[in-house]
């Protein structure tokens, strides 16, 4: 046995305590299988005297996180405040600075900040990790690293953040609409405290640009995620496609094409019975596609005190061990900018609408997406609601841009009543 | 860029050539994520004129793998022949005493020979890595030695030989018996030279073995597994396990209990819905339970050129990144040998036996099931067949000792025609 590894845990919320107690219980375990003690230096959190279910009695204490990221008695910096700036980012600095090397769950702060942090960290021979920044406590950082290494990585997906999922999933279950299902999901604390987060696709979108850094070799770019969020999905579409044999799911995709790196985060229609189709409730998928590999599902908890606390763990473990790898799987200053794409990879497309009840007005949908070069592959009209006619159409597979020319172009038929709805389905 | 690291290549079967494929076409990117070029300095194989797909004219060549094993100009050995013994054995200890690293995908070595081949690795300073040896593209190995290190892994479970649940899953598609199903099978070329090894469980009781190991710090013991092939599986079987919201699948399960190791290779009946049932076809999976994460399911290509390859290039860029680890995530001169277990986690069963049709023979067989304190959860007699009368029963949970005395005791009955069949029903 070498000489411990000392740890100081920056945010004592549910990961952090959840730290905290497997250093606590699980000692001798953790020092077998790291080869020497991991031992918790010192701790930071807003309030000293909170009553966490774990003592924190025998360790240092610090109210300013950038003093523990700096502690002489520190080795490794655990950051588990969260936020993209503020303390979170100052101290992963501080820390990076003096030496340490760093053990964060942050995705918003490497999503905006982690090229900038990994040249940082890798100048001065440290090292970052953030397995559970992503998916929670499914090794997929590790995965995708490691795992995949030997392969040019043709596509990633995963539907990353449990909250969308539980709503989707309590919609089609329950029949109840998005604000009740919302407002459910709030009262039950399952929300970011700004929901848009969850909701609008933020948080996973976080992960999905982490995931696409490491899977392309490019510098993490966020900005340039197509984003949209689950707020304006309807009970309708999920009743529709699931009777199509689909399941709505807010899933993300990063694949590089011949134009660039195409990053979305977006509701999509998948194949219920494919392994994203069948995942129910709060757990994660990711999906990793690879030229060698082929197709790798990972499934797991997304969140929560064990399986978040479990993911930082192993990447204390790692560096226990003396394995020092890069932040995104090869050199920071290496990583290129990508060219951010607009989605043209082809796909088909679920559309529904409300027809105004009148003849030659389904002959002039047909005809906007004929004009724009999308062909019909199903087309139903249910029964009128009060003059208007709910028609649902799935196209043959088409690339985004002829879609958004005909969408444009229904506004002009003078048929349509509203927005139609467009979601993309997605081949699994 | 540092200095390359050279590999050494022994056996160019369909892995192999795998691997030269990798190297070859991807030495960029193997560069930039490895930090450092990946050379191949020699290839052994048995015939070194035999058209491969692939040029092997630039590569040193050796006729035998222990000299290639021992080249100078070789810092890792990769042993891609197979077989326990014999070469692959010679060769991989001739690397090690040597001073190279050694990347294999041999999961009966491992299996078999593991614990000594892993004492001698570590003696000396050398690693030894497998993740090709389990679940092929899989990154099993890397997810259970470092993605869970910070859990007590509570059990193991996988259906990790393709061949077997192609034939359980084309049976039950084509209604076709065991035998005719296996010839098919067969015809492909699915089968191992010693079908046994694939349809008696054997190779997937390795592959058990090896994670077991890693997952629980004991010496791998691949003799204590609790071995039982598909070859019993009947199409009646399949289809009454179907009728009641079940799949056979061939599971490998290892738990530790107050007991001691249970490891188990064999068939049992999942449910249908659950991602273990859902596995169709020649893919794996891997579903790993810890206390902190819960449990995680991994699925992938369990075999093939590109995903076995995959996962040796896994292997080859972690050595060439400058990780060192432990063959079975701590040293393996501190793995305990662990007190073998026979099976007596209770699971629910499924019994399929024939009753002679006289009056009495039901009451006779539940009085045999209630006299060893089994009862009786749901129980159905259908059509006749020539006096014999078939019947199946699904028992509550029961410890498998129970079971056995009640399926002695069936026999002295004088009502039960043949042997009864007897499933687990795996708690998934």
């Amino acid at each position: 046995m070498t000489d411990p590894l000392r740890i100081g845990i920056a945010g004592l919320g549910t990961v952090g305590v959840g730290v905290v107690k497997i250093v606590r219980q699980k000692a001798n375990l953790l020092a077998t299988r790291s080869g020497r003690p991991i031992e918790i230096a010192a701790v930071s959190a807003r309030n000293r005297d909170k009553n966490r279910g774990v003592s924190i009695d025998g360790y240092g204490w610090e109210d300013d996180p950038v003093k523990l990221a700096t502690r002489e008695d520190v080795d490794v910096f655990v950051e588990l405040m969260g936020g993209a700036d503020g303390p979170a980012r100052a101290a992963t600095e501080a820390a990076l600075r003096a030496g340490k090397d760093v053990v964060t769950a942050n995705k918003a702060m490497l999503a905006i900040h982690g090229q900038e942090l990994a040249e940082l960290a890798e100048s001065r021979g440290h090292v970052i990790r953030f397995e559970a920044a992503v998916a929670g406590g499914i090794p997929v950082v590790k995965a995708l690293t490691e795992g995949l290494a030997g392969n040019q990585v043709t596509r990633v997906m995963g539907v990353m953040n449990g909250t969308c999922n539980y709503i989707l999933t309590r919609m089609e279950e329950s029949g109840l609409p998005y604000q009740t299902v919302f407002d459910e999901a709030d009262k039950l604390g399952y929300l970011e405290a700004d929901p848009n987060l969850d909701v609008g696709g933020i948080d996973a979108g976080h992960k999905l640009a982490l995931l696409a850094s490491i899977a392309y070799g490019t510098q993490v770019d966020f900005g340039a995620i197509e984003l949209e969020g689950i707020q304006k999905i309807s009970i309708d579409d999920i009743r529709t496609a699931r009777n199509m044999g689909f399941r709505i799911k807010l899933l993300g995709v990063a694949q590089m094409t011949g134009r660039g790196l195409e990053q979305r985060m977006s509701p999509c229609l998948v194949p219920a019975d494919s392994p994203l189709g069948q995942l129910q409730g709060g757990t994660n998928m990711v999906v990793l596609e690879g030229d060698s590999v082929g197709q790798i599902v990972l499934r797991g908890a997304g969140a929560g005190e064990g399986p978040t606390a479990s993911a930082v763990l192993s990447d204390i473990i790692e560096i226990a061990r003396g394995t020092r790898l890069t932040t995104f799987g090869q050199p920071a200053a290496g990583l290129s900018r990508a060219r951010p794409a607009r989605t043209t990879t082809p796909a088909p497309y679920y559309l529904r609408m409300k027809l105004v009840d009148k003849p030659g007005a389904m002959a002039k949908i047909a005809t906007v997406l004929g004009d724009a070069g999308i062909s019909i592959d199903r087309m139903r009209q249910t029964q009128h609601e009060s003059g208007a006619a709910p028609v649902l159409i799935v196209t043959h597979r088409t690339d985004r841009g002829s879609l958004d020319i005909a969408l444009e172009n229904f506004a002009a038929t003078g048929v349509v009543q509203g927005e139609p709805v467009a979601i993309r389905i997605e081949d699994v």
